[in-house]
C-alpha cells in the first residue's frame, strides 16, 4: 500500500502519518520525490483499512501494489535509484561500464586491465575472487588473496571494485574489501546470501539466474530491500534457452520491462550471454540502445590464456574500441557514458 | 564444396570447372565477389576428389564446407545477398523498415497506413490477408479480397507489398499480388510450403520458427536456395522460452550470430517478441544497434480496435516517431536508413 | 455453452431444443452419455441468453466452457472419444500400441517388420511415406510408392496403416490409401492442413509441436474437430528444453493432464522423446503408468541402417520384449494391452 | 582414469597400486565389485602415464573416464552406491518413499502424518524447517524449533528425518537433527554449500536445479563426493520450459538417462513437478516404472490449510492409496516397495 502526500505536506504532516502507520504494525519506507513524498507500507494491508488515512488533509491518494514485489515497485518509490559505485551513481542516466577480468590472476593482469578500462572510459572495476564453477576440478579464483589485490589495485587507479560473494560465511569478508557485492546467477535464490548482503549494506550487483523470471528476479532484489539495503543493481546477463549457438540467450526485452517496473538501475552483461567474444560487441550496443543503465564487461589483457572464461573476455583494445561505440549509441539515444571523475 | 578461382581467372576458365563439376552429378553455384568468383558444389562431395580440380591453373583453393547448410552459409557465395524490394535493395547495408497492420482489413484503414508508414520511412508494406490463428475461431484475415487491397494500394503508393502465405495450394495465388512471400514462424518448418516458395521465383520473408535453433532457420532457407531462388530474407522475432512476462524472448544475439554465418539479409520483428506496443521502440532500437538490416513492425490507425495483435501495434504517429529514433541509432552505428525513391 | 438434458429427456425434447439453437445462429453438437444427453453449442454464446432455455422441462443445467477450445474440451462431450483404427477403438481403455519404421524403406522390410510387430501385440503399422526432414539434402521417404506399399502390407497382415501427410495437395491421396492421417510436430499449426485433414473424414493423429503449449494442442485438433471429425488422437512427443542429454523432454505430466482436459484418446511418442533406443523402454512404460491410450513406436528390423531415426528404432526382438513389459505394467494399473483380432 | 584389477588380485597389490598412484600426487578411491575391484584416480591423469600400470600384473586394464564427473560416473565404481536412511538402503532395487509436509507447522499434524505415512509404507519422513520462499513476505518455516520437532517425531516413530539445508552456518546445526541434509533445486549449484553437506558426513538428497542440465547435477554431486562423502542421492523434480499448465515440466527421461550414468540412487519429486494434487499418483506412478529409487511425495493431513505448497499436497488417505498403486507398478516392473523394519 502506498499513501500519496500531496505537493504542500509538511514534515509535521509526514511525521504524523509514519506514526500511524507503525502504531499499526507496519514498516514505512518514505520516499522523496521531486514534486511529492511517497509513503510506501509494507505489512498486513488490512491494518490500514482500520484507520481512515484519506482523513488526513495531507494524504492526496491510497493505492494498493498489485506485485508480488513491493520495495523493488516502480510505483512504491517517488524516483529512480542511483547506487552510487566510488564517485559514480549508477542509475542517474548515464551508461556506465564496469569491466575487467573474469577471475583475478595476479596483480600485473589486474593492474594492467584496471588501468586500461578505467582509460577507456570504465567507471569500475570487476574481477572474481571466489568463482562459482559448474566442476569442482576447475579454477575456482585466488580468495582472500584475490581481495586483497583488488583493494590494492583500487589505491592505485581509483576505480571501485566489484567482485562477487559466494558464501554467507564470506559477506564480512568481502565487504570490507569490495565496494559493490555482485550475487551471482547460481545464487539468485540463495536466499540466506540475499539477506545478508542485505544486511551488509554494501551496494549489490544482482545478478539474474539462468532460468528466472523477471518477477522472481524482482522478488530476490525485494529480499535484499526488505533487510534496509536501497543500494540494489540488477543484471540481465542472458537466459537458458533451448538455442545452444550462444552460451545463453541474452533477453534484450529485460532491460526495458525492468525499467518499467522498478526504480533499480538495469545492466547487461554481454559477455556470459554471448559468450564468445566476437558476439560481445553487438549485444553491448543494443543493450545501450534499449535503455540498460550499464555494462558489466569481461576484459582480459590476454584472453587466450586467461584461466577462465576467456573464450568471452574482450582484449584491452577491443574494449577501448567497444567503449568509443557505446558512446556513439549513447548520444544517439539522448544519453552519455559515465565518465570516471579525474582524482 | 567451394572451389575458389583465383583474380585473374577468365569466363572460359570458368565455363571450363563448371562443366567440370557438372559432370561429376554435382550442381555448381557461381558467386561473384567484387575481386574473385567463387562456385560452390551441391552434391556428393567425394565425386570432387576424383578429378584433380587444384591442378586447373584458374583454381586457387577448394574448401570444405562443414556446416549442414551450404547455399546458405556465408562461405558458399563471395557476396551478402540483396533482396529486391520495389526499388529497396535489403542487405545493402542500409536500415530498412517494413510496415504495416497485422490484418488487412479494409481499404481506408490500409491506405491511411501506408501512407502514414510511407511518409515515415518504410519501404514496403506488410499486411495479412491470411492469417495464422491458433485458435479456429479468430479472425482469421479476408483472403484473396485483402490480396486486391494490398495490389490496390500498391499502386496508390508505390510501396511493395509483403504478405504471408499459409497453404501450398495459394502460393500462386498471392505470388501474383504480393510483391514478398512470407513465410511464417508456424510454418518455418512447412517443407511442403517452403519448397513451393521456392519455385515462386519471389522474394521470401523467412520468419524462425517459436522453438526453431538458428541452424534450423538456416536449413529452413536451405529448402528455399535448393529450388533456385537466392532471394531469401531471415526475420527473427522472438523465441518461446519459460519466461512469459512478454509475448516472446526476442533473441537479440541471433542477428549478429546470423550476419556471422550467412549472407541473407537478417530482419528482425520487434512487434511480435514483445507483445505489447509500449516495448516495441526499445527492442527495435536494440535490433539496429545489434546489425539488424531491418524491421517488421506493425502498425495500425487504431490499435485498440484492430481485429488482431492489436496490443502489439504501433500508432501512425508512433512509428513515426520511432522512425526518428531509428535514424540516430544507424547513424550512431555507421549506417543509413533506407528511403523509398520519390515517384 | 453446454445444455446438459435431464435422464428422462426424449428424443422429441432434444429435437426440439437443437431447433432453437439452429435458430439463434449457434452449431448444437449433440453427445449421448451413458445416463444422459448433452448439447455442446458452438457460437455467439450471447444469442443463447436471449432464450430462457432453461425452462424447457428437459433442460437440467446450462454450463459455460471457459477454456479456448470447445468441442475438445472434456465438458463437452457426454463420453471418451473412441478412435477406430481397424478393428481396434483407440480411447476404449485398453492400451494400443502402433508401431513400424521412421521410413518406409521397402517392401521386404516393411513386411517383416509389420509381422513381427503385429505378432508382439500392435493394433497397427505405422511407416513414413512423406517425411518432414530438417535438412533439404536428407532422405524424404519414397513417397506415393511407399503409400502403395504400405496398402500392400494392410492386405496382407490385416494391420492398419497410419502414416503422416505434410501438404494439403497430398491429403486426398494420402488418405485413399492409409487408415489414420498422422500431422506431425512441425505442422501442429499448419492450419490449412489441419483444415483439410478435418475435412477428409479419416481418423487423425495429431503430434505436439515441439513448443506448443498444451492448450495449442488442444486449439489444433479443435481445427480438425470443427471440420466435422470427430476422430482425432492426441500424441506428446518430446518437447523442446534446454536440456539436450535427450533429442526431446518428454512431457510425461501432459498425459494426465490432457485426459483431465479432453475426451480425446492421448498416446505418448517415446521413440522420438529419447532420441536413443536404450532409453525407450523405459518412457513406454512411464507412459503406460500415467495413463497413457497408448504407444507410438518405431521398429526397424536393421536400425543400424536405417534410412532415418535409426539411432531410436528398436529392433523387432527388443519391441516384443518391451510389449510383454507393456502388458505387465498395464494390468498393474487395472488396465491391458489392445489385440489385434485374429483374423 | 579407472584402473581394473583382475579378478584374482589379492590385497597386498592393491596397496601397492594404491601406494604408487598416492606417489604420483593422484587420489585413489578403491571400490569393490562383486567380482573385482577397481580403483579411480582423481587429479592430473597425465602424471599415470609416468608410470608402467599396466606392467602390474595384478592390473586388467586403464580406463579413461571421458566425463566431466568422475566420482559419480557409473563407470567409476564398481557397484550401485546405496544410501542408508534408518534401517532403508535406497539404491537397492526396491523403491522408497520419502513423504511428509512441505513445512513442519506444528508438533501435532508432524506426528499424524509421520505415523500415517510410516503406515502406508514411507521408509522417511519429510519436513521443511527452513524453507526457500520466492517471496520474502512468505512464511519461511519454524527454523530450529522445527529441527526440535522433527527430532522428536523419529524419536516416537522410528522414522529418518529428511529435510533441507539453507545456508553454510547451519549444516552443522541440521546435520545435528537430521538424518540426511536435503540441498534444494535453488541452491543446487550453491557450491559453497555442496562443499559444506560433503564435510558433514550425513547423507545428502540433492534435487535438480530448475534449469540445471543433468551434466549440471551430476557435477554438483561431485561437488559432494569430492569432499569424501559417497552418500548422494540425485532427485529429479520437474525442470522449468515453456509449458505452464503444471508448475514444472518432469524430465522423466533424466531416470533412465542417470541410471545408466551415474552408480548414485535416483529419485523423483512428483510434487514440485506437478504443483497440483491431481496430477500427482500419474507421475509418481510413471516414475517408478521409469526405474526410480524412490519416490519424494508431499503429505498434509489438511491440504487446504497447509502453510506452503497445499495445492501439491496429497492428502493422509490419498497418500495410503498411491502407495497401493506404487506397489503393484513395482511389482510389475521386477520390483518391491522397501518398507520399514518393525521396531
Amino acid at each position: 500500500m502506498i499513501i500519496v502526500l500531496r505537493p504542500n505536506a509538511s514534515e509535521h504532516d509526514l511525521e504524523q502519518i509514519v506514526t500511524q502507520v507503525t502504531a499499526l504494525g507496519l514498516t514505512p519506507h518514505v520516499s522523496r520525490g521531486v514534486s511529492r513524498t511517497i509513503i510506501g507500507c509494507i505489512g498486513d494491508e488490512d491494518r490500514l483499512r482500520e484507520v481512515p488515512v484519506l482523513a488526513f488533509p495531507a494524504v492526496e491518494t491510497i493505492l494498493p501494489v498489485e506485485k508480488p514485489y513491493k520495495l523493488a515497485a516502480r510505483e512504491f518509490v517517488a524516483r529512480d535509484t542511483e547506487v552510487a559505485l566510488g564517485g559514480a551513481a549508477v542509475g542517474d542516466g548515464a551508461v556506465h561500464a564496469i569491466a575487467g577480468p573474469c577471475s583475478v590472476e595476479g596483480r600485473d593482469m589486474l593492474l594492467e586491465t584496471a588501468e586500461a578500462v578505467k582509460a577507456a572510459g570504465a567507471v569500475a572495476l570487476r574481477g572474481g575472487a571466489f568463482k562459482p564453477r559448474t566442476s569442482p576440478y576447475a579454477f575456482r579464483g585466488l580468495g582472500a588473496e584475490a581481495l586483497e589485490l583488488l583493494a590494492a589495485v583500487r589505491e592505485t587507479t581509483g576505480l571501485p571494485v566489484v567482485t562477487e560473494v559466494l558464501d554467507t560465511r564470506h559477506v564480512a569478508l568481502v565487504a570490507d574489501k569490495a565496494d559493490c557485492l555482485q550475487v551471482g546467477a547460481r545464487n539468485m535464490q540463495n536466499f540466506a546470501l540475499l539477506t545478508e548482503v542485505g544486511e551488509s549494506g554494501k551496494p549489490v550487483l544482482l545478478k539474474r539466474g539462468m532460468s528466472a523470471t523477471l518477477e522472481d528476479l524482482l522478488l530476490a532484489a525485494e529480499y535484499v530491500l526488505a533487510r534496509g539495503n536501497t543500494q540494489v543493481m540488477l543484471c540481465e546477463r542472458g537466459i537458458r534457452t533451448f538455442e545452444r549457438a550462444m552460451r545463453n540467450t541474452l533477453d534484450i526485452g529485460a532491460v526495458p520491462y525492468l525499467k518499467r517496473e522498478t526504480h533499480l538501475p538495469v545492466l547487461v552483461d554481454p559477455s556470459h550471454a554471448a559468450g564468445r567474444r566476437d558476439l560481445v560487441p553487438a549485444l553491448a550496443l543494443a543493450a545501450v540502445a534499449a535503455g540498460a543503465d550499464g555494462l558489466l564487461i569481461e576484459v582480459h589483457p590476454d584472453p587466450d590464456h586467461a584461466r577462465s572464461d576467456g573464450d568471452q573476455s574482450l582484449t584491452l583494445d577491443a574494449f577501448a574500441e567497444l567503449m568509443d561505440r557505446v558512446r556513439d549509441v549513447a548520444t544517439a539515444v539522448g544519453r552519455r557514458v559515465a565518465e570516471t571523475a579525474t582524482p
